[in-house]
Formats: structure tokens, sequence, C-alpha cells
């Protein structure tokens, strides 16, 4: 019974809203094995869950696994989680509400589950393994097609009365700004996301004001993706250069206000947005937050490029698990 | 030495910007005896702690006592406090810069001293004995001259690398908002404090459109206080309450950055603006709030008055000394 406790493994899980993935870790976090499945759009809640369930059963044949072989399982989900019951509050993107996924996978599969946001998934890697190791206040800022965040405070995931997911990109930067995805004006979202940043583009595009980008991207915002727009600056378009230094410091100015409320020592800046341009995005933010945040607290914190690659968010999920069910 | 150990005493000190205040409280955290002086302006920090020092020892002799008979004393100061070591690290009213307050004090009494921020204080309070009993988060946003915020998290005071004073005033709500007296534009305190709502009221009231603030205040913004204010609304003066139902949307707005990150449970309003119009604050704040915060967010949280006495910051200074020294 000891050496066969003594190989069991943890598992990761990242439920994307366009694809999931889980991955079995073995004791020094290398992966032993993996499987990926597109999310599908449109399916029930439960159709929803069974393709999570399988995924996982897929991962742990590969391995010559079963169920029993694992110590548990974490899995990162989009949206606001009820931590303490496990529960998946809301997933608009596939219609999902009040999902109890915790119970659901480990009744089905007889193994400790625990569920967390992703986006606090990425910071808890990040924390345990990555750009923010050992800080007893760390906050990640993730930037892609929306912005997430997360923190980790004292060793665990930040959260308030039930829920929290640490939603950076809501707090509002722009009176009277943009409409946010979330219904309202002026959210860092609205402002500074891939999507925000993409839209403006394309109209500098229009107008005749970014060729590089014109040529190689045309005015289609599903084109306008992180890597044309950081090759469209690399090759002159200045005034793209100028809308991503002003998205940069609309991210200054709503962390200035999360280190005057949490004063983090460390804020991760990751996601799509960074990965493709650290060096214009780490530097003007750390300029704009440090710039707006109160006197005391000026000089306070970092801001560091994450450093964990994609993976993070189900290292992250499998690393929580670990800490949460041992 | 059982029974004198058990007649031993707790004391709360708050030192504010125009009084200081140390209170000694018995086993049911009634007071025993009290002192109060001016904090005076322009005296050294040294001057200013034997002042401290005095406060405190004529309290005891008043109590019939020596710091012998206390378990300890918590000090509630304004600004950010370095909570490990006991270091006020900023006081700009008496110029006060980094005081390591606690060494000072427990070292000329030898007695234990712990310090926090006066906010913290005031809604450790709250937490322990008042509006937000038991609840695993709670955040202060006490509005008077100036805005401040508290946050009880898990039963301990939300800090983060060092310094914490959860400064809810300096969230930016207005962008290229009025000046803030930190040096930035559109911070909350900027646009909602007694200070701000004054310089507004003021305004109308000069130019005819206040006649009953005009005829009992004049426009003079030390005159135009809470009271003033409350008293010229009920007396008719509709621009005036706009004023003030403006100041607790914006109140409002930071409110629902605060859900959106840590997702309190109870939201305490407190501060000499709210005690003179509680009915006028809090339901407009709420409203406000609840209208802004992310969908899974809405109705997560109560915001209720503030129930203890202005001796709330004291009382609490002395309720975090005894959890931390017990």
């Amino acid at each position: 019974m000891a050496s066969s406790e003594k190989e069991k493994h943890w598992m990761g899980f990242d439920l994307g809203g366009t694809k999931m993935l889980a991955q079995i870790y073995d004791e020094n976090w290398k992966v032993i094995a993996k499987e990926k499945k597109r999310t599908k759009p449109g399916t029930t809640e439960r159709q929803g869950v069974d393709r999570i369930i399988d995924t996982i059963k897929v991962a742990l044949k590969k391995a010559e696994m079963t169920a029993e072989d694992l110590k548990g399982i974490g899995i990162g989900c989009p949206g606001p989680i009820d931590m303490d019951n496990g529960i998946l509050m809301d997933l608009p993107n596939l219609g999902w509400e009040a999902v109890p996924l915790r119970e659901q996978v480990s009744k089905e599969l007889g193994c400790p589950v625990a569920i967390l946001n992703d986006v606090d998934a990425g910071t808890y890697a990040e924390y345990r393994m990555g750009a923010a190791k050992g800080s007893r206040c760390a906050i990640g800022v993730f930037a892609g097609t929306g912005i997430g965040g997360g923190c980790v405070y004292q060793g665990e995931i930040l959260r308030g009365a039930k829920i929290s997911a640490f939603e950076i990109g809501h707090i509002q930067v722009m009176s009277n700004g943009p409409r946010c995805g979330c219904g309202q004006r002026g959210c860092l979202e609205s402002v500074a996301s891939r999507l925000a940043i993409a839209s403006q583009s394309a109209r500098t595009a229009y107008r005749g004001d970014a060729p590089n980008l014109l040529a190689h991207s045309g005015v289609d915002l599903s084109k306008i993706r992180s890597g044309a727009l950081s090759s469209s600056i690399e090759k002159g378009d200045k005034a793209i250069e100028e809308i991503i230094i002003e998205a940069s410091r609309y991210i200054g100015i709503a962390i200035a206000s999360v280190v005057n409320l949490i004063s983090p020592e460390v804020v991760i800046l990751g996601g799509g947005l960074v990965e493709a341009m650290p060096d214009l995005f780490v530097p003007t933010v750390l300029k704009s937050a440090n710039k707006r945040v109160m006197p005391a607290y000026r000089d306070s914190f970092k801001v560091v490029p994450a450093k964990l690659e994609d993976d993070a968010g189900v290292l992250g999920a499998a690393l929580w698990a670990e800490h949460r069910l041992s």
C-alpha cells in the first residue's frame, strides 16, 4: 500500500472557452500524459461535464492509469467560482450556470477534486514556480482577448465572502468610456484588452495611419492578433505603438488602485498581448502605476512578465489541488 | 499571581490629526478611564511620541494603574503603517515620517504594543462588535473630510507586502477629475469627501441655488460641515441633495471595483458625512455599487451604516491589541 501511495499523481485540468486540456504530473511537476479536446459550444451542461470526464479518462488511459492512481484533480475554469462548494457559477460563453462541477467529477471518478478560477490558477502557478515565487502578496494581470486578474495572498487564493475572481478587468478606468462586455462603461477590459486595442488599431489602419498593419491583417478584428500588432510596430507603425502605450497606461491605473488597496509586492503581467510585446508593456505599466499610487506605495512593488508558458493555468490547477487536497 | 493576571487590562489609543485619545477597557470592553489631549502640530517626532506616552500615563493614573496593569496597548494612527515592524510610515499633517512607534512606546512603558491604521481599527471594531460581526470579508468606508477604507479578511486586517491602509479614497473614479490631496486627479476622495462636497455646495450656494445653506453657513468651506449639509437638505435645498446623491454614486463606483476584486459580504459606511445623512447615503451607495458590479457579484453584499460610535477607532485598536498580543 505504501508504495502504491507513492506512485499516485496530481492532474491539472484547464477548461477554456475553445479547448479543454488535462495533464498528469509526476512528482517533479513534469507532464507524464495529456489530452486536449475542443470545448463544444452549444452543448448542455451535462454533455459538457461528460466531455470533461472523457478528456480526463483519455489522459489517464494514455498514462496507463485509472482514477485510483490520482491523488486529486484541480480544475481551472473561466468566470466566478464558489470555491467552498466547487461550483462553477457563470460561464456565459457556454451558457452554463451554477454547475456543481466538483461534485459531478469527483463522484464519477471517485477521486478528490478542487475547482478554481483559471486566472487564479495561472497566478498560483507563478507564485509557486514562476515570477512571484515565495511572495506574500502577488497579483496576476493577464491581458488577452479580455483582461483577467488573480491574487495569491499569504499562500492562498484571495477570495471574499464566497466567490472571487479578482476581476481587475472590470475596474472602471475611464468615466463614460467604451461599452464593456459586462454591460458597463470604461472598464479596463473595454480600453486595454486585445479586442479593445484591435478595434482601435483597425480604425487607425482604415484611416491609413498604420500601413504595415493594414497590409498584413487588413481591418478584420479577428486577424488583428497580438503577433500582428507587435510586428506592425516592429515595421514602424508608430500609431499602433501609441495605442499599446495608452492601453498599458490604463492597465497601470487599474494596478495603482489595487496597490493602494492591498499593496502587493509583485504584479505579474501575462497573456497573449504582453507575451508578444513585453518590452513595451512591462515598463509602461510600471511607470504608469508607480506614478498613480499614493506616495507611501511608490516603488513598493515590482511589475514582472509571467515566467511560465501557456501551461501556467493547467499546472496551477494541479498545484492548487495538491495544496488544497493534500 | 493568577489573580493579578486576571486584573490586567487592554488600552486603546487613537492618534488623530487634531486630538489623541487613550482609553482603558475592562473585561467587557467598557471604558474604565480615558484621557484626551490635543495633537500639537509643528512638534518634532520625539515630542509627539512623548506626548503620546504622557497621555497614556495620565489615563493610567486616572485608573489608579501603572503600565504593569496593562496586557497591551493598541495604537491606531492615520496613514500607512508597517504592521510587521510597528512603524508609522508617513503622517504628512504632522510632518512625521518612519516613526518606530511600537518600539518607542513599548520600551518606555514596558508593555506590549500593536500599531495599526486608524480606519483599519474602526473596521476591525465593527467586525468584532458592530455592523460586520462574524463576517468573512468586510470592508469599511469612512467618509469625512477625507475618505478612508479598511478591510478585515478572515479575521485579520488585510495588508499586502508590508503596508496597507486599504486606500479606497484613492481609487480613480473620474478620468481627469478634480485634483486630489495625494497629487492625482479624480480619486474618490476628490469627488466625494466632505471637502469635495463642501466646495461644490459652496459654489452652488454662492450662485443662489442653495438658499438654506447660504443663510446658515455662507460659502466658507470650514463652516459647511456634515450637519450643515444635512439640515440644508431637510430645509429644502434640492441642489445640495443632488450633490450628495452624486457623491454617493461615486462611492458606489469605487465599492463596485472592490467587490469585483475581493467580494466582501459587508460594506460598512461610516464617517461624519454618512452619520449625518445615512438615509441618503446608504441606499444610493448600494444601488450604484450593485449596478456596477459584474453580474455574478450582484446582490452578493450588504451596505450597512456603521454601528459603533465615534469611539470605534480607539475600541478597535484595543481589540486588535488583544487579538495580536494575547
